[in-house]
């Protein structure tokens, strides 16, 4: 049998294993930041009449430019967040996974550097080595809040191309502030892009930094609807920035890269944008109350501006980790020291999880 | 207004424009080798029933790893070329074009260099560019056929991580035979991958190189929907090869790559094989019968093994291309001296085509 050793593969990826939760097969599913609601049954078919409709002429080539999706989208940044962003201004791909990676090939790539904020977004530094883009990794404080004079220091030692700032930030959950991007963007200069990870922004107590693009042009906000528009199935993420980025991305994007059939489940999906943001709210107002609960137990829980939570302390949070899938809740080991982190999930799932959690406090202490 | 040159990007983007055909409003388009015929409506229900199941649960990611998809693709792989293939042989991906790029990024690479031989398909210098491979360019020969002697010269020189050998070559339309591969693969060495790209090989005259995969892990075959399937709006690319392969690329694809929604409609379209695989038929039949029209006009018309016919001679093949928009027919300008591609399209379609072509000959002989 041949082993993937005797390939020609590349030599910083051997050893090397695929990125990716482990998938257990458990009743209640916290671990990978899905939004536990699923699609209501009239957009399920919606779906399929877009889907059917898509089909008939699925022998022909998708639209390259994805401008119907791009608009709606647009349109949708438009109403949540009040600044007024046009079809020009966006771009979509197959996950914020490939539109990073596109930024990344654009902006990154070999004799180029990245530079993140870690813990922070796992996918970030393995973007870079797919793109063989350099990569640095600066820390946070102790509250996992951004060391805005460290970052600065960092940006100004090495000179990075692309600069990932993720708010919320995944996995500690804190959201970053407008005056602090600002900070950062002035400190990167104009041979940088600074790209603002907005994965689970819907899901903030603050506001989206959505507007900072205007004016602005090497900065760049991406987003998915993997989770406020409970659709991580359908791998679908997107950025805003001004429109000489979204030329840039496109001379990288292979053509034809997003199918007809996820441009209509998209679109369809963005037809219930009112009801889809009901589910956000309902998850904010549960996420509040089990950062509540879990204080009130006496853990130490990070600032929780997305859908999940972190928390902690443990002296081996891999051994709680194990007690609480004991007790039918698949939470996510991020490697944080001392931390876990929970998706919130629906009321009766977080009643599942507070209670192995207070299990936990009885076992471990913390 | 910003421009992409005031942004960071990489310098071999500068200057350049994105891939892609010009989209035209035409009556007949014959010019992406799309599949003329749509999908038939008991399909495009069927996709509609599988896709609403997937969105019922679209709120949670797909299958990373698309064992359902890869089990039925191998299973068409078995049974359409008599080679056992089981699904650790096959990976999928949003296109092929996606395949060959993964490919690229586990074994090409920063000082690496891929190898072609052109005219060939003009996304493999373009994929190799984007991950940062060097490309090497081998010629054919006057019919277009591979040069096997320069080929194995050509290897020898430029000692190539990864070879590109398209068969049926698009744009020209000729297989390559089984002992030329063989050839090459022996020249290529254990420090190569060789990459067949067999996107057109249901429309040849000839059987599919699969079988070769057998006992040369070196050896990958690249497949697509977009043809064979009329499916080009799926974007369904997949390749089978050495298990190890197959390993290799999920230490750099995207996790989750695949929506939900595309794994449902590549199941349900290979659901339909038998009849997708009759439009194929008729559409080698239509295809012989246009190389021989035009070889009744006096046409210089290439091996024809796939869904596209390469014809010529002319001294300005664009001002043939626009003569022939001119009269309603969007065939393709390539790029190769002298001649130009049409793709085969239905009974009516080819018939206008030939229409124009006799005015061609009227009006510029060749």
């Amino acid at each position: 049998m041949t082993h993937i050793d005797d390939l020609p593969v590349r030599d910083e990826l051997r050893g090397k294993s695929p990125y990716g939760a482990p998938q257990l097969d458990v009743a209640v599913r916290l671990n990978t930041n899905e939004n536990p609601y699923p699609l209501p049954e009239p957009l399920v078919a919606r779906i399929a009449e877009r889907v059917a409709d898509a089909a008939r002429t699925l022998n022909r080539y998708p639209d390259r430019d994805a401008v119907e999706l791009r608009t709606e989208l647009a349109r949708y940044l438009t109403r949540t967040t009040g600044h007024e962003v046009t079809y020009e201004q966006v771009w979509a791909a197959n996950g914020s996974n490939e539109v990073l990676q596109q930024l990344l090939q654009a902006f990154g790539g070999p004799g180029r550097t990245a530079l993140g904020f870690e813990p922070s977004y796992s996918m970030h530094p393995l973007l870079a080595r797919g793109t063989n883009t350099g990569w640095v990794s600066a820390p946070r404080k102790d509250d996992f809040s951004l060391d805005v004079p460290g970052a600065v220091e960092a940006i100004r030692t090495h000179r990075p191309s692309v600069v990932f700032i993720t708010s919320p930030n995944n996995p500690t959950g804190n959201a970053v502030a407008r005056e602090d991007v600002l900070a950062l963007y002035e400190a990167a200069g104009r041979d940088a892009m600074v790209i603002v990870d907005e994965a689970y922004t819907e899901f903030s107590h603050g506001a989206s930094l959505l507007e900072l693009i205007e004016g602005r042009p090497n900065l760049v906000v991406s987003r998915t609807m993997s989770k406020a528009f409970g659709a991580a199935g359908l791998r679908l993420g997107y950025l805003a920035a001004d429109p000489a980025v979204v030329d840039a991305v496109q001379l990288v994007r292979l053509p034809y890269h997003l199918s007809a059939v996820n441009q209509a489940t998209a679109l369809a999906a963005l037809e219930y944008t009112d009801t889809l943001l009901q589910y956000v709210e309902q998850l904010k107002a549960e996420r509040d109350r089990v950062v509540e609960e879990l204080k009130g137990l006496g853990f130490d829980v990070t600032v929780a501006d997305a859908n999940f939570i972190q928390f902690g302390v443990f002296d081996d949070p891999h051994a709680v980790w194990r007690f609480i899938l004991d007790r039918g809740v698949l939470i996510r080991d991020n490697g944080v020291p001392g931390r876990l982190r929970m998706s919130v999930g629906t009321p009766e799932e977080n009643d599942a999880f507070l209670d192995a959690a207070r299990e936990v406090k009885k076992e471990f202490g913390a």
